[in-house]
């Protein structure tokens, strides 16, 4: 088994050694695209699952739009176009001959989606209109690491057209908290949340809300963003309703996504120096189960009591790792590499005393149990227990690394240090945004939903603050 | 609401006038695109369901690999590309500059997927190496049907890597198997199975196992396929393992699988005059409660009356149809029309004499039943029979058009008049098929696995038969 960098030394050859050595995902022949492995597609097949159904609890049903968009079509929002043509795919031959126009593979699926929109909506009984597709996207990123920003990946992208701008601002408020309570409850992060500032906001949208993460290398992670659109792509793409007075409107339009990243914010949130820590919830194996023997008549027994446990635990996902060829000592590493959240240890000694070991990985305890106390009740408890306390960590590691400061040196000192987020009155200029990116590497992450207090002033600049902005060193 | 042509004057434009009234999908702006409306992509996401799980169930795993391949990748099988490079969209372009070498969007994964065995698999216990992806693919199709053939479709497609032919083999027929299951118990779709004739074989494969289901005007539709790829592919992408005595060897490859077209053949299968029918199973809405009254008091007393209704079918897809300003007949309508399998009417007649009116999507039966006989268990029993009957329904249709056939004036005389399948003795030469194909238009769609009885002769060319082959028009 291959050996894991320390992450004190260096998280990000930590990171992309944790997801080899467990399996998560290999690169492909296109540099930039990766590969998910079993492994690695079952945690996207987990967070789907628990998504979906919380997106349809929103009243929001599924739906599928092409992958290619016409160049005419990308072209209609002017700011959407210039945020995201730069890094599109172009397809311009099919069928063995150029094309009369270009077609873009989809980065994002507003234009496509509200051209569909146009045709769709008549009516203020057609509104409100709320849709969702899971769709592969591309984006050519130059500097890429697996999960957290590929050419190619995978998400669900929210779209919904309302008559309201209160409509619209409800339902890009339920959406962040929609992912707000699926990361936390099933991949126990938990996240800030707040609105970006104007100049980090989605391409042509009036405001952009985001979840935000925090690595254990203090670096700040999106988990989650949710767009209010305005009527800017209702006017692009001529979107308008009669309403009840037989009036035409332009509706209002939010867009809101999550995407295969949040495998990479599971991986810096919870992994630690021996590999993947995973939550029970999204765990594809809960518990596994190594049976330790010598070749000879207590190989059958002890193999025979780990199936008759391991049958025994209903509603669990449990795997028997009975590889002859691989020893104890090897399974142990791989299980713990591959972040198993229970490991049930049993061999001839712990059959006599009709006991097994049970390890568990998020704080590394080991206990002697009697075999009748292996109950699947017992494990759901435990696996309840580990899932809270490793939201119950991650959450100490945001707090311990969440600072308020007043000043510039305050500011680079958290900063340069461990990292971090970090509190600071800003006034509200890009200008001051760049100075600090420029110096520091941290950019401004959120603004908090309250006021700076009354004559605060900029930490950075001096000037009178505006907000409160969450700066940080971001992946 | 749109008026449905007849199908028995124009089936093509039938089928078009189905698929727009129920909202099962629309064109999109790149021509040969469609978009999946909700009702339309609720049945790909019923077939999602039911189908990962019979996957899984055959000790597959999902995984997934990128959009785009390289030239220099999908060029390395050389009938594969043969049979594929033609209908490809070919990126040129990524973050705005040229690219060095062309990129195609996958219109199959064999050349990605076995890329990454050939890393992958390098001993005897890295096999079986099974799994399989749910994803999009584009092929460059020039004659384009929404569901049947489009431009980008979606899909699964398996992808298996074993020791021996006779795993390989087992393997292709049991993912046929499941295609076979699948396609009759959730779909209630009879198909005939058989091998493919040489020349219609998978571009590259050893062989092609294929389900064949039959639409309502007589012609024949692929509804899952499985191949076996021989050890061709390991050759070009140089997949090797070594033995249990340590010798290098080419594993044998498979790849199987059943797309969106599966909703196109449930349509033509299944619909009928009034519009689509769909077996309850798969049905996104399996009862739909009608109320029927007039404004004033009796108003809320009927919706309440079918609000404590549809609060009693647990278990059940239900939807109440409570919208205020569509009249009763235009909800029958509109119902009949997406297929709903049960409608069930109350208004204050029936409620008067504490009943309501039921009425079958299969055959058209209405009978009045007391509210209280109106349970899950019996709704239960009920969709189960009309699962049952379809399915008897659909096989009737097959049988009926079926035919067995010596000369080719009677083989012309069926498919000139109304379509099926039609078995006839076939020399095993490709000319013969081709004579058949431009004079009738009729393809082989399968060859039987028994052997044409001694002495027969080819129904056409006159030779000695080698296969008992079945002609059909087909999609």
């Amino acid at each position: 088994m291959q050996k894991i960098t320390d992450p004190a030394k260096d998280f990000p050859q930590w990171y992309l050694d944790v997801i080899d050595a467990a399996g998560l995902a290999d690169h492909a022949p296109v540099k930039g695209c990766i590969v998910f492995k079993p492994y690695g597609y079952a945690l996207w097949e987990a967070v789907q699952r628990d998504l979906d159904a919380r997106i349809k609890s929103l009243g929001v049903q599924n739906a599928y739009f092409p992958l290619l968009i016409p160049e005419s079509i990308l072209q209609r929002e002017k700011d959407h176009i210039k945020g995201f043509a730069p890094e599109c795919a172009v397809v311009t031959h099919g069928g063995g001959k150029e094309l009369a126009e270009k077609l873009y593979v989809r980065p994002t699926s507003e234009s496509i989606i509200y051209t569909m929109f146009a045709k769709w909506v008549q009516s203020h009984r057609d509104l409100p209109l709320k849709l969702n597709q899971w769709a592969n996207v591309v984006r050519w990123e130059m500097r890429t690491r697996p999960f957290l920003r590929t050419l190619e990946f995978l998400w669900q992208e929210g779209h919904t057209c309302h008559a309201t701008k209160e409509d619209a601002d409800r339902m890009v408020t339920d959406a962040l908290q929609m992912y707000v309570d699926c990361d936390r409850e099933l991949l126990a992060i938990p996240v800030l949340t707040g609105r970006k500032p104007e100049h980090e906001k989605f391409a042509g949208a009036l405001y952009t809300l985001s979840t935000e993460a925090l690595a254990k290398d203090g670096k700040a992670i999106q988990a989650g963003t949710s767009h209010n659109l305005g009527q800017g792509f209702s006017e692009a793409y001529d979107v308008s309703y009669l309403d009840t007075e037989g009036k035409a409107q332009r509706p209002w339009m939010t867009s809101w996504g999550l995407s295969t990243r949040i495998i990479g914010t599971l991986i810096v949130t919870h992994g630690d120096a021996k590999g993947l820590r995973l939550p029970p919830r999204i765990a594809p194996i809960q518990v596994v189960i190594i049976p330790i023997y010598k070749s000879g008549p207590e190989q059958e027994q002890v193999l025979a009591a780990c199936r008759k446990l391991k049958d025994s635990f209903t509603g669990i996902r449990v795997h028997l790792d009975d590889r002859d060829e691989k020893s104890p000592g090897f399974k142990f590493n791989e299980w713990e590499v591959k972040g198993v959240p229970l490991r049930i240890e049993l061999g001839p000694k712990d059959l006599a005393k009709n006991q097994a070991m049970l390890a568990r990985r998020d704080t590394g305890a080991k206990e002697a149990l009697p075999l009748e106390a292996l109950t699947p009740a017992h494990l759901q408890t435990l696996l309840e227990e580990i899932q809270s306390s490793m939201l119950a960590q991650a959450q100490q590691h945001m707090d311990l690394h969440t600072h308020h400061v007043s000043t510039y040196a305050d500011l680079k000192k958290h900063i340069e240090g461990e990292g971090g987020l970090v509190w600071a009155p800003w006034d509200g200029e890009l200008a001051t945004a760049q100075k600090v990116q420029e110096e520091t590497k941290a950019s401004i992450r959120l603004l908090g939903e309250e006021p700076p207090e009354a004559g605060a002033m900029d930490a950075v600049s001096g000037k009178p603050a505006k907000y409160m902005a969450v700066y940080a060193k971001a992946y």
